[in-house]
């Protein structure tokens, strides 16, 4: 029996235990609230993260530790990994926990990303909106996702007062960059350094928080696949990454601009459970369990819906030809991701059409009813 | 919040949870045994299937109530279906769980079925002797599975010998039909009495056991697919069954001849996960909840085997291309189904190459090893 342990116990710990129960494995998650979703397909153990006697609860007789979130302390890590295998390993989470390091790591590789600057108080402030200008966007280092933590910079007067209703904490300054749109790098790495990437996927967010996407994304050529692939590659190497990595990406002129990396099983990968040969949630458990990859093609054209806020009608999204619904047993409340709809197509024209009758479906707050950005120059994030 | 009951807690429930779980529902098992494999994904009602205390604790709350054998007491489902709707019904039940009963079912509708007779004494025996002839198979009217209660009878001088063996209980003595291949036919049937069937599996049994199958099975034409989809229709209204169903048929002549229904979701069907657009497990929750049905078309082609006795080496297994593990985390025991391995290709002529591969990993008990039926008239069931 292989027992898996996960820091977190959200929707994608339970898309990785419903991935990982059919290859015979158990799971115990970690998290501090008291019935997290992924709970009902595994030991629980309610904690917070940083809890000794806990943590030594948590670690008995696991075979590997892996995680769904990033905001893991960087400490626990380290400690969990005197004790057991965790992977990735506490350098993928320290780089990517942290948007400056992460982007500093970005150009030490040698990879592009939109023009940014610290911001540590209000001289480095005015510093950064004087390098980078506006609009902008400032984020907070740590601990910001699905556009919390963020705060957009129309003009430079505004800069302190986004500041301060940030909590006045280390923050990024982020330029605006024109993007054609934005694209997202799913890859998986395993122990032995091999690299698989799925073909690329084109996100849509609203506010910070993805509400659609289309997989394959349409209008990718070989040498844009190829670039995706080779980003996959430099990324985890420099990271010693093991298991699924997400690069969100913004294509500027036919090139892949690195945006926010998560070293994680991501939201933009959730269509490969119906769209790719191997899921993500399955190849992520593969990878950190030393295990073959499985290939990472496709199986047919596929687009995405989040579910925010509320669940909608089973009947009626099932109803919808190629629906597959996927609820996460989460609490109502607004903005909250409570689940994802994909919907598959035999053509890729088909696969618009479809997000669009879904949106009919979910209502205003779900992101398939958010115009497509695709062939319109963006500027926003 | 939705609750599904299920009676049993073997693989069929766990896979059932596993395809319901994303649908948002929640489940609950009675299941007799201390650690059904089920019990990983829902609650577990431990009691026997006819304890009046615990059928009462096991109904309360449930939205519905569905079953993953037929081997249940009539009673209990009669009793539960005071309560909360049982789908499939009690007249599936009936019918399906006594293989006289069955036979009569068929040929009152009109469906062609091997010649039989039934053995109640040792009067009856040699009069179904005479009729039927040798070689023939005698099997227990109720509660065979996978091989058990059931023996061949070469000659007429070893009926006695065998029936005693079955315990002298009430059989049937079934003639052997010289049949080209085994076929199944899986359908479900929602709440409105829409019928949906897969396309036709082939199946192979070594002793009376599943050990292998090809989906979509190769050279059915269109008259044999419609033979089946007529078959699945009249069967099911004439029980008016709701959920999945499994027409195990002998192919004879280019006819379909039934050879055994089961009232469920079916080992014949698990290629569905990976090969068809909606899954036998979920187009089964779909029915018996009243949500509409998913589409029953295939994505490619697959091969499956179980896996028999022990779980093999996973690496193994996951090193050999398109091959999706379902291991169902039950004990080892030999010929007990464990698990099972579908392997996916892109090209139908790839599966059988793909499962002879599978067989080498999967050692002599399992079934890929045994040799295909295919072409060659077979001689036993």
């Amino acid at each position: 029996m292989t027992l898996v342990g996960v820091l977190g116990g959200g929707q994608l710990g339970r898309m990785l235990a419903l991935a990982g129960l059919p290859l015979g494995l158990r799971f115990r998650f970690l998290d501090p609230s008291p019935r997290p979703t992924a709970a009902a397909l595994g030991e629980h153990v309610q904690a917070a993260y940083d809890d000794p006697d806990a943590l030594a609860r948590f670690v008995d007789g696991l075979d590997v530790v892996t995680f769904e979130f990033e905001r893991v302390p960087v400490e626990t890590v380290e400690w969990l990994a005197n004790h057991v295998p965790v992977r990735p390993g506490a350098r993928s989470l320290r780089v990517c926990g942290d948007r400056v390091v992460e982007k500093r790591f970005a150009r030490l590789i040698g990879a592009p990303t939109a023009p940014f600057a610290e911001v540590d108080d209000l001289a480095s402030l005015e510093r950064a909106v004087r390098e980078v200008g506006t609009p902008a966007i400032l984020k907070t280092r740590r601990d910001g996702y699905d556009g919390k933590g963020q705060m957009r910079v129309h003009e430079p007067a505004a800069a302190e007062a986004a500041w301060r209703s940030l909590g006045s904490c280390p923050c990024v300054l982020e330029g605006f960059v024109p993007f054609t749109r934005e694209l997202a790098v799913l890859a998986v790495r395993d122990l032995k350094g091999e690299v698989r990437t799925w073909p690329l996927v084109e996100t849509r967010h609203a506010d910070g928080i993805l509400v659609s996407a289309v997989a394959p994304a349409p209008r990718v050529d070989e040498a844009l696949q190829a670039q995706a692939q080779r980003l996959a590659e430099r990324v985890t190497r420099e990271l010693d990454h093991v298991g699924v990595i997400a690069i969100e990406c913004f294509e500027h002129e036919g090139r892949l601009l690195i945006n926010e990396i998560a070293p994680r099983v991501h939201n933009s990968g959730h269509w490969t459970i119906e769209g790719a040969v191997t899921s993500q949630f399955e190849n992520h458990l593969r990878a950190v369990l030393g295990l073959p990859l499985g290939p990472t093609g496709v199986k047919g054209y596929c687009g995405l819906a989040n579910v925010l806020g509320q669940a909608p009608e089973r009947a009626r999204v099932l109803a919808l030809p190629g629906a597959h619904l996927h609820l996460y047993d989460k609490p109502a409340q607004p903005r909250r991701k409570v689940g994802h709809v994909t919907v598959t197509a035999p053509a890729p024209e088909l696969v618009e059409e479809r997000l669009r009758e879904l949106a009919g479906v979910l209502g205003p707050e779900c992101g398939a009813r958010v115009p497509a950005a695709v062939g319109t120059p963006g500027a926003s994030h």
